[in-house]
């Protein structure tokens, strides 16, 4: 049974390709259908149409999607904030699913390189990100149901991304915060790139931040700002009961 | 193991009373953690405060109800609608999610009947029925997760009052249709009321259709006109085939 489901994911594998490879790593398990991926990565201008004659492009994924990211965001928001009224919780969720978010998820995610179009990709607009990653969404609602798209979400976007206190304008950044503190407490600190992949297409930098001389928080993004961000957002956790009880 | 469960429920239903039973019986399971559907009948006019000083009352679980109701809708009508397009099936979900069609659902499962409240019921708006349909269905998510959620939506809102051809428009009233067909076909047919509770405040109907003698369907709703529609929708889809074939 367990050899035949193995033989079984990997002749799957071979049918999908690099593209298979590509989905599973960013999903983080193992997709039972390709067919709703690829499906979340084709264009329109590809004017596919599916057996019984229906075009078949990303767009209904994008309304599925955003159904569900709406749904398991206001979960998480009702869980974690249990003093935010209806309105508060409103606001947060519409924040968290922005177009500017989204875009910015799925830019992050490279999802782009995915596309099949006949429109090159240097023409679609900065929507493309943010759509495809509702899509990407969508597809795994179809294949895996809500509980790895609430998985997924969870890892993709709430871990990474929702701030509470930063969404809710408490926090304008954490390396000034953290900036602050330092110079309060005259520590030195610097920030060191130490990761510069040089590809303009998909730039990435990695940033190490040291207190004292001391490493005290690392993170990779797709800008050297954002890098910084998470460092310090990190460091700032690490110190966080310092920085209260003082 | 299974007497332990029995004397269990037992004494959960003893702690909610009439309350728990009448829960139960809308839901069409057994509740978990009866505090839940508390809270999603407690008007905010009683003050209640939770454990933490929050105020103890369903209009955070309206967020969320709201939430499941859009994502259950939006997966049931992309599966059930394969050629509509994302603007099809956002103008549909929005139809079936309106404040009118919520106030309807909350209003023929009479759940302001179980509303804690400092203000008299007659004193408040329409909405309230939606509102407390919708803390119903978050409560649900609470209490027994998505699935359970997704069940209740779709016996309680998408089989009864789902119907797409009419959302599309395309059916004004399975009750014309069907006496177009029956005159055509030179039937005979009348609707007959066989119940009628009486009560003003929970008005209750009952109607039987009856083609050439003969009973075809029955119905039970708030309104005659709704059990007739119920009853003649009920025979037009028993009837289907032999008038699609005509």
């Amino acid at each position: 049974m367990h050899l035949f489901k193995k033989i079984f994911s990997k002749s799957r594998a071979q049918e999908g390709g690099i593209f298979f490879d590509t989905i599973q790593k960013i999903l983080g398990f193992t997709p039972d259908t390709i067919d709703h991926y690829k499906r979340a990565f084709t264009h329109r201008s590809t004017n596919k149409l599916d057996a019984a004659g229906n075009p078949l492009n990303y767009e209904r994924l994008e309304f599925l999607g955003d159904a569900m990211l709406s749904s398991v965001i206001a979960a998480h928001l009702f869980n974690q904030v249990p003093s935010g009224d209806e309105g508060y919780l409103t606001k947060m969720r519409s924040k968290i699913v922005s177009r500017e978010h989204l875009n910015e998820l799925g830019r992050d995610l490279h999802l782009i390189d995915l596309v099949e179009s006949k429109v090159l990709t240097q023409h679609f607009g900065e929507n493309i990100h943010g759509n495809l990653f509702e899509a990407l969404v969508g597809a795994i609602y179809l294949d895996k149901g809500y509980i790895y798209c609430e998985k997924f979400i969870h890892n993709r976007v709430i871990a990474p991304y929702v701030d509470i206190p930063k969404l809710e304008g408490k926090v304008i950044s954490y390396k000034s915060l953290l900036i602050e503190w330092c110079q309060k407490e005259k520590r030195t600190f610097h920030y060191d790139v130490f990761e510069d992949n040089g590809i303009d297409a998909q730039k990435f930098f990695g940033v190490k931040l040291s207190i004292d001389n001391k490493i005290i928080a690392k993170a990779r993004a797709t800008s050297k700002k954002k890098a910084e961000e998470i460092a310090s957002k990190r460091a700032y956790f690490a110190f966080q009961e310092k920085i209260n009880n003082k």
